[in-house]
Parts: structure tokens; C-alpha cells; sequence
């Protein structure tokens, strides 16, 4: 085959089609651990909504065998379920529905600092596409914005080859709840219990989360309510600039590149954290670079001089609010509420930086366990 | 925050944003692993598109250590590195270059089932777009497809907002090679020796393709010649349709939808390997279903019965031509060139099926070593 013969077979490939090939890299490796993730994806949606929107979440998780045809299998033995998750968010507007539960990295979490639990835009798109690949059922949606507006019923799939979405349904429909989002799937899966189980998932979002009330009807018809035990909302999450010391050397040409600033100085303080107009003169100062030099106008061995500097630069710590701890107080209620243990314990360790991002590491323990834990163990 | 202001935020991301984001799915999770895979998405490349085009490799991989500013450091202390590939394959038509080597998701691989090193076009850019973030310098490509045409040399980077070639430098010009292609990246990387090292990664590429002429200078100034030894390609893989056993339901819905045959036996003899005008009638029948039904009016209750009719019905296993294996003789001939032994078998076992897709396992074996050796290792 000649090089002209081969340049015509190059073709663009969709992000669906890789990610349909490359599944393993969603959590969709086998069909126990993608029931997991599909029950994952959706509450991860609910949580970050309601949180987002002040809202205390009501979560209902419902994991029922699907019969392909026929009576259902018990659970055990199924290899079909379908998922079905219903918040009180703040629900979503009906021209963003399509997309967000049908088109691979949509999202409005990816390009801002903050934590949330949802990050790429692929989560609930992936376990969509997931859905329609092994059982061809398009994804269920309502969604509803408040009681004084319509709920909105869409069937969704994603056109693979456009990465776009195919709307098969869309109409208003009376809905019980005021306000919030539904979203059920129906997949191939193997229901499990143990390890990284659906089960254990969800009793472990229960007690990391104390604010939320969670009720998980199990596939063996087992209905597990975790009430809230906190009546309040963590603190939210503020959205920081990228920190200084954090940054790639290509990050920040291209930075350099896409600024609205005028100059190197007013560049450096306004795209970053914890820098003050001081710190960029001192910054320039370093790298031998005018501080009025146009951002755009530095590359090659100046923007290396540049990156040199910067990191030769004491800078303060970036701010830890972009960051929502769950705090000890509610890490210990989360723990009672769950394990019944003979002692407890929660930390909250200060905030560190690794690349520039912020995070903190908590921990909970409960050990021991009281004779209803012990013979819970023992059945 | 309300559902109008959330839908206002949501945007799409390019696949070329996601991967700087999650650059470990792709094999570049530290410095070293990265100098690994940058060499690795090369010499794929130059071997792929040689014995694509029919003609005995010689390739020359060069990796040198490459000063930021001042001496360069030795090559296990220095964090940045050059690394060249130079092939005698085909060559790159002009325009084919820039988004063969600076955008993701392009490539000629991903839709043919049969055997390459690389399939899902993404490898090369990755690398491009790995030397952008860390070292901010473009990826600089020679390419010429013959003694008659000219040799056209680009340096581009991935417009990452946009997943689109950005061509910094595109011209004509004079260069020693007929024909092939010459590749330069320059990375942040670690050199260092033994398990997945890259010097252990070319040996092991010159035991698998004695077919393969492969000349490596290391970043020590060293050069290692693996010469060929064998004078022949190995077969050419053909590209075969998909085994019906190994399709999923949802791919199986999607070809319904997509073929241009206008019958249902037609479709399956059409689009399936291994499917004859009997075999497809059977399955048909199996399932109750008209032959010459049309293959798009076919969905729910009747895909599921024509799913399970497949399934249930006995068809030959596929073809194996589309895999490439080196062969007993040449992995003998590859195992004797390299290593030093006492004894050395080899074996390609008959080819099987997974999924529909066939594989081959090949496997060869040294043992012991002779005083040349020994004294190596004491080394």
C-alpha cells in the first residue's frame, strides 16, 4: 500500500466509538463492577446537584432485576437489572438534558478548580452508552425545575459515530415530586454483594455523607433507608485559580497565550492564586522580564526564564476553600449511624498542596462492635 | 445556585483537554514511563506503516539528553530528553501529517479488524501533546514518500480547546532519506535501566521482528545494532467482518440501523464473517423472523430473538488471517540473535477466539547462558 493509498483511510474517530472499545478505562471492565459504576455515576450526579443548588439531598436508589423476557431471575442468578435514581435537586433544564446524559464530555465541572464529585463530563453519558450497547434500552430522564414548572420526559442514546445525542422520546408528563431529576438504565450486570459491591458503595456514601437521606431498595426487594443525622449542608466548595507552583510549563504558555491581561505583571496576579501585585514584580524582577511585557510576546527561552522564576519564588500556600471537608463532628455521626462499634474516632488533617491542587485527608475508625454488630457477623 | 444558571455552565470539552487531565490512561503517569511510551507510539508507528507498504524495516531510535539551558547533565540524572525516530516506510502525504501527528482520535486503524501495533490514533499525538505540556516544544516531523517527491518538514502542536493541528512550520526540504519518516519530540522523562526500561523494550522489539533492522544510539552515546536476520515480511494481516458470536447487542442494533443491505439474510451473509446464504437463513428461521425483513424495522422483542437465534445457532470459527504471527522460526531466529543460551525452544499455538475476535498466543523460551553471557550478568 502507497502513502497516498493509506492517507486516504485516515478518518476522524469519535470519543464514543474509543470509549465504547475502551470501556475498561470507565469502570465498565465487567458486569459487577458496572452496576457499580452506573449506580456510582448517577448518585455522584444527585449529591453534586442538590449540593450545588443548596439543597439538603433526598437520594432513592432502586436496583431491580430486568427480565429480559420471562419471570426475573432472582438477583443472585440475573444478569440484566435495571437502575433507577431519583433526587430532589434542583433538577435540569430541558434543552440540557440530551446532552448531559448523552454526549461524552459535556459537563460544567471540568474546567474550574473546586471539588465535586463529578469531574470529566463522562460519568452518566459512559454508563448511558454502556446501557445501549448491551441491552439497547435508551436512558429514562425526568426532570423537573420546580413546582411551578413542567417535568420534562426524555429517552435518550448517543450517536457513537457524532458523539452527539438521539432523542427518542421528549414530553411533559405529570410528576409526584416537585422538583429534582430521575434517570433509570437498564444494563447487563451482576449483582454482588462484599467488596466494592453496590451495597457496601452505598452504606459508604451513606456515612461520608450524614447530610443526606438515603433510601437503596436492594434487587432482592430489601428496602435500606439511611436517614440525615446532620441538618445541615457541608460548606460549599469556592473555585480558586490554578497556584503558581502547581503549574505545567506548557499550562502556563498556554496561558501565557490565551490571557485577556496587557502585561507579564497583570497576567501573573490575575490568573493565579496568591499573587499579589508585590509577588509579580518580584516574579518579573527573577526572570529578568518586564513587568509591561505583553504576556503573548514570551515563549522560548523567556517563558522558561519565566517558569524558572516562578517557582524560585516564595508564594503562600493556595486557599483550602475550594475544598469541602466533611469535618470530624459528621464523620463521627456518620460512623454511629452505621457501625455500631465499642470506640470511634474521625480526623481532619490541615489542608496540603500537591501540584498546586489542595486536598486533605480525613479518616474515620470504629472498632469493636456491639452483640447485635457480632451476631449481624456471625449469621 | 439555580438549574438555569447550572445549564449556563455546562460546555463541552475536547478530548484533547481530557487526556492532558488524565495523561495516565495513556502511559504517561511519571517521567519514565513517559520516555517509555514516547518511544514506543514512535517505533509502532515507523513498523506499522513499513510493513504496511511492504517493505523490510530499518529503523534508527535516538535518544539523547537535551540541556534546558548550559551542559547537559548525564543521562541518569537529566529530566529532559530528545527522543528521534527515523523509518524507510512509505512516508506521509503532505497533508496527512498535522493531524496524524497533533490530534487525537485520528487515525487509519481503529475501524478494520486485523492486527497492528497501534489501533486507536491517539498514540503519537498523545506523545506530541506531552513534550507541548512539559517542554512546550513542538513535535517536528520529516516525511517524504519517495526519491521523485519532495521532503516536507512541519514542527505543529495540538490547538488543545479544539483538538486541531496548530502548524508553527511547513516546508520543503532537503533531506538524506529516499523515503520515510523522521519523528522528534522533546520531553520531560527519566532514563533509566532494566523492567520497562526502553533499552529492555527495543531488545524485546528486536526479538519479536528479526524481520526488523533496528539501530538504537542511548542517551550514554552508546549504539546497539540489532541487525535483521530474517529477509522476508511476515504475512499481512487481512481485515476480516465480525465474528457473529463475538458482537454485543448494542453494536448488533447499530448495524441493523447502518447497512446498506435491504434484507435481513442479506445483511447477516454481508456484514458477518463466516455467515453463508444457509447459515443465515437458519438463523432466521431460528428466529422467527422473514429473511427478507428489512434489516432497519428490526428492534426490540424481534433483535433480541435474532441476538439469541445467533448465539444458538452453530457458525464456523473466524478466520485467522487477520492476525500476523511471528512464527516458530522467527522467534528462534529473534531469541538466538539476543541472547546468549544453552537451550531455546519456541512455539505459536493454533489460533483462538475471544469475543469473535481471534488471537494467537506465541511464546520462546533461552535457557542458561553461555561464559559471554554469564560474564554480562556478573558485570
Amino acid at each position: 500500500m502507497s502513502a497516498v493509498e493509506m492517507g486516504a483511510r485516515q478518518r476522524e474517530i469519535s470519543v464514543s466509538e474509543f470509549f465504547t472499545k475502551n470501556r475498561h478505562l470507565l469502570g465498565f471492565d465487567n458486569p459487577r463492577k458496572a452496576l457499580l459504576t452506573c449506580v456510582k455515576e448517577a448518585v455522584d450526579n444527585a449529591l453534586d446537584a442538590a449540593e450545588e443548588a443548596g439543597i439538603l439531598p433526598d437520594v432513592l436508589v432502586n436496583v431491580e432485576v430486568a427480565a429480559a423476557n420471562g419471570a426475573p431471575p432472582p438477583a443472585s442468578q440475573a444478569t440484566r437489572f435495571r437502575v433507577t435514581v431519583i433526587d430532589n435537586g434542583p433538577g435540569i433544564v430541558r434543552q440540557q438534558i440530551p446532552p448531559i446524559f448523552a454526549k461524552l464530555l459535556y459537563g460544567s465541572k471540568f474546567h474550574r478548580l473546586r471539588m465535586s464529585r463529578g469531574q470529566q463530563g463522562i460519568g452518566i453519558s459512559a454508563a448511558g452508552m454502556y446501557a445501549q450497547l448491551t441491552t439497547g434500552k435508551p436512558v429514562q430522564i425526568t426532570s423537573r425545575t420546580g413546582a411551578r414548572a413542567a417535568a420534562h420526559y426524555f429517552e435518550v442514546q448517543i450517536d457513537t459515530k457524532k458523539n452527539e445525542p438521539r432523542i427518542f422520546e421528549n414530553k411533559k408528563i405529570n410528576w409526584e415530586h416537585q422538583r429534582g431529576t430521575q434517570v433509570a438504565l437498564e444494563i447487563d450486570g451482576r449483582y454482588q454483594k462484599g467488596r466494592a459491591s453496590v451495597d457496601e458503595y452505598l452504606e459508604q456514601v451513606a456515612i461520608a455523607n450524614p447530610h443526606v437521606q438515603l433510601v437503596y431498595r436492594t434487587p432482592e426487594g430489601e428496602t435500606r433507608e439511611y436517614p440525615r443525622t446532620i441538618q445541615e449542608l457541608p460548606p460549599q466548595p469556592k473555585e480558586i485559580k490554578p497556584h503558581p507552583y502547581g503549574i505545567e510549563f506548557g499550562i502556563l504558555l498556554r496561558m501565557l497565550h490565551d490571557t485577556k491581561s496587557h502585561t507579564l505583571a497583570g497576567f501573573l496576579a490575575a490568573e493565579f492564586s496568591r499573587v499579589s501585585s508585590a509577588v509579580s514584580q518580584e516574579i518579573c524582577g527573577t526572570a529578568k522580564l518586564s513587568p509591561n511585557a505583553k504576556p503573548r510576546s514570551i515563549h522560548g527561552a523567556d517563558a522558561e526564564a519565566l517558569y524558572k522564576a516562578i517557582q524560585s519564588t516564595k508564594i503562600m500556600a493556595p486557599p483550602s476553600n475550594c475544598i469541602s471537608p466533611i469535618g470530624e463532628k459528621a464523620i463521627l455521626h456518620g460512623l454511629y449511624k452505621q457501625i455500631k462499634g465499642d470506640f470511634y474516632t474521625a480526623v481532619t488533617r490541615p489542608p496540603a498542596v500537591y501540584r498546586g491542587n489542595p486536598f486533605i485527608i480525613e479518616a474515620g475508625l470504629a472498632f469493636g462492635g456491639g452483640p447485635d454488630q457480632a451476631a449481624r457477623t456471625a449469621e
